[in-house]
């Protein structure tokens, strides 16, 4: 099952790597991890996503919380949160398929980005499951790309993991 | 400034940490990191931004580009590629302000995706300055969290990085 962790860092040189060599240090893999600012300069938010059970997702939780650099975690899980991911696809449909591909694309609320001479680049938002759903419905107009952001998460409602403003 | 990096790395244990490693024993800071999966499950494709003039991002790619696990590199220039950051943001308007919060969303193209008691959850989409600027914007309404994917990029055109079907 994918289980998304959201955590809040000290926006600094070597974090990143220690929060990526604690964890596979121990085997895991991760799915998918989006790193971006915040409002506060001084502060990274890490988005990871991994297919673990409760007592793996535990312990990545307890390491990472023994971090200094880390200033808050959580699990956010989906029927709690606001889980979203944004890909880009660059498909090169044959002639004739160029239209069913569109239909594809606005049948999964897509957008058009860019289009080549044979390519056509779309963005797709969702969650894991509707991204992958839409691309394996695309898969059959020939994907020569893609570049996914990975998952990033909040919880609904007013609950918060750390308020940027302390 | 600004400069994206993209490069499509082999899927497995170890290798963001190889990555942010040897970016971070430099002494550069990463400004946002995206790993996602590809179409093919072998392959993920990462793509970093960080404030560096030539010279800098030169080296970087020669070094990742020695990494085995790193099987093509390139720089996505924002005058070249489709660059696209996703963010999720949650703002507690004053009561009084809720109504000029929504107007700032629709006039930067947001979608809500979550009403609190007190705070609204909102989506954006587009380049990192344009996030930046409408974080600027909505930051007047009492922002309290932002996760941001971090930007991806895809070249313009029929240009490919690496061909997943490879």
């Amino acid at each position: 099952m994918q289980r998304v962790i959201s955590f809040i860092v000290t926006n600094q040189p070597g974090v990143l790597s220690r929060v990526a060599g604690l964890i596979s240090r121990r085997g895991f893999n991760i799915e998918s991890l989006a790193a971006g600012v915040t409002s506060n300069p001084k502060l990274t938010r890490i988005t990871i996503v991994m297919y673990a059970d409760d007592a793996v997702i535990d312990q990545v939780i307890k390491q990472l919380d023994k971090l200094l650099d880390v200033k808050a975690i959580k699990e956010i899980p989906q029927d709690a949160g606001s889980w979203k991911e944004l890909a880009l696809i660059k498909a090169k449909p044959a002639g004739k398929d160029r239209s069913a591909f569109m239909n594809v694309v606005n049948s999964r609320n897509g957008r058009i980005l860019d289009f080549g001479i044979d390519t056509i680049t779309i963005q797709l938002i969702g969650t894991i499951s509707f991204v992958n759903k839409s691309i394996e419905l695309l898969d059959n107009f020939n994907i020569i790309e893609i570049a996914r952001t990975g998952m990033v998460a909040l919880e609904r409602g007013d609950e918060m993991l750390y308020n940027l403003n302390l």
